[in-house]
């Protein structure tokens, strides 16, 4: 077995604290990493809190995950010792059905999507994620990092970066579409710049003053302030896709309404409390839908598109002995715009 | 002038009275129709008693018009006097914006489209609708009804027919698809019969046990009674559209989580209340959407496979004597499957 040292949550009431556990031992097609990096999403602190009413303790959270490639099973043919390998949100699926098939494991239709942490493998035992020296998983699932990135950076590429990239590929974003991004977060950040890098025009919502200088300079072409009475009006009507990167509760109508016929707006985000939305406001063929994350291969594509158009997350380096005051930065949305844990500032 | 008798509501709290108004003589490009049938959308009401806001009085209501061209402009080229015409929900739009130049005037983005009736055309004056002798209008938004069909029953496809049918060739609903119809009225019954003729595996929701052997006449495959206990459970993940025909509030989270990835809930009726719809229930790329009649050249389309496939609607025959019976009957969904009003009972 692999002895691992990370952070766990032990229950939703307790802060995290240092824990010792173990992986399994490589198997034929299995991959050890020793974990560099690892980014602090959202959902990490959702799930350690069980705001989603699904967890599993102890608990060490973390799927934005870069390091080495310290052993390599005999089948594996992808990675060798030494090299930079990734892990994003999922460690496993059924493989077989229609979606997995499809190279869309995250939607897998068994249900059998083992996530990275918080899930169980098909071993039956617990999974352990980023906030931990190592992991242990199927080579299928890991992803090689191209070496031109920032490798701190690069670690929320694998769940901020590729949840925003999936549905602006999958919508076709790209020049003469008019674009908008919800929210200027971890998410979207993230969707901006590659909304900017696919050539579309890129249109940002946000609600704060404060943040219209930093839009332009990561990609924005206008920012609309949506504080501003009569904001929608102009725009009605004009948008191709909205990719909505907010997880607070906010009203859809008038993001609605700023859809072209057949336009989308697709929630990355997952707001608490459902969203009120009129027959109204879709009629027109104005769709209104939601996007997981992405497929393996397609996460692949996406590192590979970062690398060559040198696309990384904008980042404040963290340690482990600040984690409880990250995670309230977090959920004040006071960071800029990821903060990545540093695994050398874990004590052993 | 063209003088003309029906009948109109002058208030959102009066009954229909008899009426007599005015179309204009026809231009150039006009004809005028000597209206024999006209079916009584559910919209009807909702617009004579202000439903929706927006009402304009005298009002003549009606848009499933069926009759005889009497009379035609001089560069009218499509129809002859006494050739079959209809006219639907539109009599006029823009016609150069970029949906009605796609031939979907019913989106048109200037705002323009003319409705048959409640509406005020390009000369600013009042549309009246079918519940009266004549109308007058441009041929380009006339349809042609092919000889074969019943021309009474043919009424309801300017309205409940191209309202299902045009989602349902739009998101390409054919052989190797599993389809869904929620409802079974006035639009729910003129899916079921579109979905069947376009070859797709259909299944009709419905909360009435009295209406499932009548679903299976109309060409189900398989009714689902959706006031059973866990009757979502069993088909989760398997639709890939489904077309929502109720008006009626209700739960949409179970109908959603029927659909595939990349699957899509379309409503085509307008319930007054917003649906309450959790991101969750779209992620997966589920979408939710909405749709409106559809364009002419679509339209007619539809009344040429219509012709072809000896589709119409199942009515029930009524006249103007009964008007508000009818109508009381069309609220409480007490009718199979629309009525139609005979021009020929209107007294003149």
């Amino acid at each position: 077995m692999v002895s691992t040292n990370g952070f766990a949550a032990h229950s939703s009431t307790t802060p995290l604290v240092p824990f010792a556990y173990e992986h399994r031992d490589p198997g034929a097609k299995d991959i050890l990493i020793d974990i560099q990096f690892c980014g602090i999403c959202h959902s990490d602190i959702h799930q350690a809190r069980n705001e989603w009413g699904n967890s599993l303790y102890p608990m060490v959270p973390g799927h934005e995950i870069v390091g080495t490639v310290r052993a390599v099973g005999s089948e594996v043919k992808k990675f060798k010792v030494g090299d930079l390998a990734a892990v994003g949100c999922m460690v496993d699926s059924c493989r077989t059905c229609p979606s997995c098939s499809a190279g869309e494991e995250q939607y897998c239709e068994r249900q059998a999507t083992v996530f990275t942490y918080n899930s169980k493998g098909k071993d039956g035992k617990l999974t352990w994620g980023g906030y931990g020296e190592h992991i242990v998983l199927d080579e299928d699932f890991a992803l090689s990092v191209p070496k031109n990135l920032d490798l701190a950076a690069a670690a929320p590429l694998l769940c901020a970066g590729i949840t925003t990239y999936s549905p602006l590929k999958h919508w076709k974003v790209g020049p003469g579409k008019k674009v908008g991004i919800i929210g200027l977060g971890g998410l979207g950040h993230m969707g901006l710049k590659f909304s900017h890098a696919f050539g579309a025009h890129t249109v940002q919502f946000t609600t704060s003053a404060s943040k219209i200088e930093d839009a332009k300079k990561l990609g924005a072409d206008e920012v609309i302030l949506t504080t501003k009475e009569g904001w929608a009006t102009k725009h009605a009507g004009s948008f191709d896709f909205i990719l909505d990167c907010v997880s607070a509760e906010h009203d859809l109508s008038p993001y609605l309404s700023l859809l072209k016929r057949d336009g989308t707006l697709c929630a990355v985000g997952a707001p608490e409390k459902p969203a009120s939305i009129h027959a109204f406001s879709v009629l027109g063929r104005r769709n209104y839908t939601g996007s997981m994350i992405g497929g393996i291969a397609e996460t692949q594509g996406m590192l590979d598109f970062c690398s060559k158009h040198n696309i990384v997350s904008d980042i404040e380096m963290t340690s482990f002995d600040k984690i409880e005051e990250a995670w309230e930065c977090v959920v004040k949305g006071d960071v800029k715009y990821r903060f990545v844990l540093d695994l050398k500032t874990l004590k052993r």
